[in-house]
């Protein structure tokens, strides 16, 4: 009961999923509509919707005790064990054709994230974590994931979303933290999550996420040396606005800018 | 003399700069720095002048006549034909490792842009311009792109790069057109054109740009069925505020909803 699953079944589960989201990607509105007048085809729904069917039939079959968190279809099940899984996070890049959107697969035990995946099927690359470590595997070749050791504001480099909604959020100081850093990037989504695990980037930091959007990361940021917590620095499993760091001392840093 | 080059050619440059720019993707500062203490190891800066000295030495011993402007060496030669090139546009994604970057190699006839390739070789991708049509080449084939034909504003997704500089610009109505739009997404660079001529999105708007983040892509998007000029409707092989629409209609509400 208490067996963590193999990572060979994240790899099963992303594989099942890209098998349902990448034949939808780049497939446009235009062309579909032609073959089924009045039909309004919306891709990126049906890839979620069926990638996320998948994902459940294959959790459900090998781990029948385990609970089910998704974005489409709610929360089914009770248990310690709980997958949290958004088939396609990052709706928007994938409508406009930009490969920064994934597939995350995560897993909670008593409610803390232990193991998650995060899938690109289009530029055939996998980011997860294990008990151990955090991975990275693309065309050539896998390698072990590290954060950077950037500690001061003026040379970290931050991502987030899109700056639009931080007005509905004047508590959230992001002007000033956007204002410090050396330079701050938009529209990466999940992507900019694994590039902070992978020490590309130094901070990302992201508005009222759901619990599917986030968990999966969780262990890969972790493990790969970074720090993920909620704006007051609470565990971040359940969402709401949350900030990620290539380590702790960049971290209390931002966090501070973001709050006091 | 006035023969267009063949469309390999553009793909033999394109490979000889992948050559350059791929094994310097994704590699960090401090890894290099293990090895060469106190020698700031810059891989975007090399990426970009090694990639510009390869394809000026091809380009030099097949076209010895053609004129050459590029980012990092500036103009060379003269004549009717000139290669326009920025070996990577987009180096902010670049440092970022996030895959929206491109090798942009242009070729203008009296200072008109004719032939045109973006390639990114981490997504394995090509989009280029021959005489007749625009085209994309992934893993999974080449195909012909066409744009959309949404016309107006409320269904068209724009793409921008950073929403910061347009305080620069008051005269250009960025949040006019961006409160019109159904979608705002940043960062795209290069890409968001490739995906505007892929049919993805509708709207690309960038400012202040240089004669060689532009060329290459002019050729793309117009033989996609897309409009691209300057806010005051001039020819864009210059520079400067450029706007791409999917279609003339679009693009006639769009520079009104920003210049007027």
């Amino acid at each position: 009961m208490d067996t963590f699953p193999p990572v060979t079944f994240l790899h099963r589960l992303a594989d099942a999923a890209s098998m349902e989201t990448l034949p939808r990607f780049r497939t446009t509105l235009e062309v579909e509509e032609k073959f089924k007048p009045g039909y309004r085809f919306d891709p990126v729904t049906l890839a979620d919707k069926e990638a996320e069917r998948v994902l459940r039939e294959l959790i459900s079959s090998e781990y029948p005790e385990h609970a089910i968190l998704g974005e489409e279809f709610g929360e089914t099940g009770t248990g310690p064990w709980k997958w949290v899984i958004d088939p396609v996070d990052g709706t928007r890049p994938f409508i406009c054709g930009i490969p920064v959107w994934g597939t995350l697969i995560g897993l909670t035990l008593e409610g803390r994230s232990v193991m998650g995946m995060m899938s690109q099927p289009f530029t055939q690359e996998r980011f997860w974590a294990d008990q151990e470590a955090a991975w990275a595997k693309n065309v050539s070749g896998t390698h072990r994931m590290r954060t950077r050791s950037t500690t001061d504001l003026p040379h970290a480099i931050l991502h987030t979303n899109s700056p639009e909604r931080y007005g509905e959020f004047p508590e959230v100081r992001f002007e000033r933290l956007r204002d410090t850093v050396q330079m701050t990037r938009y529209g990466g989504e999940c992507y900019a999550f694994a590039m902070l695990a992978a020490g590309q980037i130094d901070l990302c930091l992201e508005l009222s996420l759901q619990p599917y959007d986030i968990v999966a990361l969780i262990p890969i940021i972790e493990r790969a040396g970074g720090v993920v917590t909620g704006l007051t620095g609470q565990r971040p499993e359940a969402g709401g606005h949350v900030l990620a760091s290539a380590n702790e001392a960049l971290h209390e840093r931002a966090l501070r800018t973001l709050t006091s």
